[in-house]
């Protein structure tokens, strides 16, 4: 199988890596907008060669698409425009309702299978990607009914070689829930390390002090704006939602340290506590 | 040297193991107000027996303060009346001001060293404890300029020879650092938890679909009421100082999402990847 990766970071790079040891993938290729990444990409083995975005749409039988997501659409259409019967594309990112509703009516919609594996790291570009990545993860595929039936065989396939568990759900369930557990996330380690960084202008104490919780807490702050960004806003509407009810929380525990209301705040920890038995 | 350990949790259980394990103590005692603690204590080697708060003072030439801080200072005053020459007491909560204030003008005041350890688990109780939670910790100690010199030079010692760094702070200017880069994070998390759960009723979607970065994130949020709720309340000045500042951070950043400031969000995202200059 010849495959291409549109995007040749972390998460492309990774897929890359896993199908190529898996034998999988006879050939890799890239496209990329940055030439640096992908000298790296060849550098260190990821990818065979670069190629043009068209070349990638001719000689594929496998494309993945892991661009951030503000441009994944229209490559999307590009590609779609462009490949031959049988090749199957597949995405990887992180909402779901914008791509598919871009591509709803394209004649080819059917090769494309719209996928969320939940993986990743806070680091990004060719030199983030590791083989085994997506081992013991979950993979999303939504609106599995949208494409062919074959095609989703095989990206099931595909991702269950790679060591992770295929779970199916239409694109609007995907991006409701995701907000809470990975995007909200996100906002609220950034705004930590902000908060941080403008009150303590003195990075010793702050280096000195801090323990592990914090370094846990504060850890997804390192994530790259270029891919979260576009997740932001593609994802708008759930984005503000949670963050309003996240802003709600946060001012009923401080009213409950402000009116030294300990009972409520005890209930409360108690309540969060809980996230034991799922997590 | 005999040690008793008032409050036979994650941190006293921890210490009385490594300093059993160095060499340093020959017997420890507990004290606690729970006897089922008293006794895994005792099946778990942390302690050799139970004992009250008066024979700890008899008979010991150290004694760790390990209880939460809503009732340090009050036991702390107790057990200064009550020691006799020589006996040094540590304790290592994570709010230094009221506990230091509290006993500025006891006339066994120099037999008190202030500590705080930077270390702990997510995990509490006398089964959390483990040998080594402090090798390559930081362990601050307040107001030493307070405390006799041979007793800080021994408790310095203690805590190298279970493999910490000893800093030295006022206990006001520990109290407002730690605050945000401690007590900031378990109150982020706690309403991460409480926001997840609220919305999302189906824990099998919140189980699925949380990658690591969620768990990262959510982790502080296994914390213990017990312990929080008086570091909130002892330290309440800061915390909603700190509280008030990051609510507004989430609020610029929803202001971006809202308005399409994309520009300003990149900005911001790369503002708060300094964090990996630090940590």
């Amino acid at each position: 199988m010849i495959v291409s990766i549109i995007g040749v970071g972390l998460i492309g790079g990774s897929i890359a890596l896993d199908l190529k040891k898996a034998g999988l993938a006879k050939q890799t290729f890239g496209v990329d907008r940055s030439e640096v990444n992908l000298q790296k990409a060849v550098e260190l083995n990821i990818i065979d060669k670069g190629v043009s975005l068209d070349e990638a749409c001719q000689i594929s039988d496998l494309i993945i698409l892991a661009t951030p997501v503000s441009v994944a659409s229209d490559i999307l259409i590009e590609i779609l425009d462009f490949i031959k019967t049988g090749t199957i594309i597949l995405d990887v990112g992180s909402v779901k309702g914008a791509i598919c509703k871009a591509i709803a009516n394209h004649p080819k919609r059917k090769q494309f299978v719209a996928c969320h594996p939940i993986a990743g790291t806070e680091f990004s570009g060719p030199e983030a990607a590791f083989t085994g990545l997506f081992q013991g993860k979950i993979n999303i595929i939504c609106n599995q009914e949208e494409s062919d039936k074959e095609a989703v065989q095989k990206v099931k396939h595909l991702f269950e070689q790679m060591g992770s568990t295929n779970i199916f759900m239409d694109s609007s369930t995907h991006d409701k829930h995701i907000t809470y557990v990975s995007h909200l996330s996100h906002i609220t380690s950034f705004a930590l390390s902000l908060t941080v960084q403008a009150l303590e202008k003195d990075e010793k104490n702050i280096f000195n002090m801090a323990g592990s919780g914090f370094e846990s807490t504060v850890r997804l702050a390192k994530s790259s704006a270029d891919m979260w960004v576009p997740i932001f806003q593609a994802n708008k509407e759930h984005m503000i939602a949670a963050i309003d009810a996240y802003i709600n929380e946060m001012k009923r525990l401080k009213s409950f340290i402000e009116n030294n209301e300990n009972e409520k705040m005890q209930a409360s920890i108690e309540q969060a506590n809980n996230i034991r038995k799922i997590l």
